[in-house]
């Protein structure tokens, strides 16, 4: 008993990562109560991105332009490439705000299972960029996970060959966490990764 | 360092409820990696909802006709109008499946803190639906929060001179809930509400 559209908006908002039924319908109820023009932001802006977003040529992350403005700018340390797994990690970093130089996305993890293998993903890429001689470091900044370790491991063997120095982030207690509610594996790794005090 | 579309829209998604600026940048970032197809049907179903979507003019739910489908079906029993607060609620009692009268959408509650007046929802409209003499019984079904009782009561108070039956829906322990968690107005409610067994 519910008409076309409100489904039909029902069923595109439940695309969304996250979102189940409970929560598309709200937000359909939400936009059906709201003032038009929210509704017309939100449609332009998702093809907007659509429209004017691509991949840097260099780093691979979303810009505007050809060269994104982390890879453009003049304030960034060339010498160091974090590498992540995708924007979102890319983001995280940059708001964390003490990360200055530049960045490498890989565009996914290695999944064997999800049939993702060194082809789908910037390795190559990130090589040629290693190779092309002013980089230092390279830190693999994938995620701690399964496939994010893999990936890592993989990241450093393709660039085995070069004079490049390559660094892990560190696996630990995050902040403000606590020791008794830390998984096993979390906290082997916080005792591997001790540092002098 | 992020792009100007993206940013918009992640401002934009922010602006639906209950999403905060880690959901609206996991949920632009989705935007970005999956198909173009994905986010014009998004864009085309939030546009189509306002343009298509109006308030019954009987019940003021949500209808792509001037009388929406429940109002206008002839398996609907005429005689009972179960009054709730918005399209939500509709759609939930909808899904439970076992009522089979007409609706009525008050379009919110009262709040004086809000500035919601009796002018602001559609109760005039319910007294000269219950007036026209078809009515028997009349459910209110707003939510058992302090608003939702308040606007209950105004709401029996301004059919009180008309020849109907007033109701309202039960309140206490949910199924499948547990005595031990439930706080002590529901539980009283659940006791006052006792029936015969």
């Amino acid at each position: 008993m519910i008409a076309g559209p409100i489904k039909n908006l029902i069923r595109e908002f439940k695309k969304l990562p996250g979102v189940g039924e409970k929560t598309a319908t709200r937000l359909a109820m939400h936009v059906l109560s709201s003032p038009r023009v929210n509704a017309e932001g939100l449609a332009s802006a998702l093809l907007e991105v659509k429209d004017k977003i691509r991949p840097c040529k260099n780093c691979f992350s979303m810009t505007e332009s050809e060269i994104c403005e982390i890879c453009s700018s003049g304030r960034r340390d060339r010498g160091i490439i974090c590498v992540v797994e995708d924007q979102v990690s890319l983001v995280s970093i940059e708001n964390a705000g003490n990360f200055f130089g530049l960045y490498h996305v890989l565009g996914g993890r290695l999944s064997p299972i999800d049939g993702v293998g060194p082809g789908e993903i910037t390795v190559a890429q990130l090589v040629k960029r290693v190779e092309s001689g002013t980089v230092r470091e390279v830190i693999l900044a994938t995620n701690p996970s399964v496939d994010g370790e893999a990936t890592a491991l993989y990241v450093k063997r393709a660039l085995g060959s070069l004079n490049v120095k390559v660094t892990r982030i560190a696996r630990g207690i995050p902040m403000g966490g606590d020791l008794e509610y830390a998984d096993a594996l979390t906290l082997g790794r916080a005792l591997d990764g001790r540092s002098a005090y």
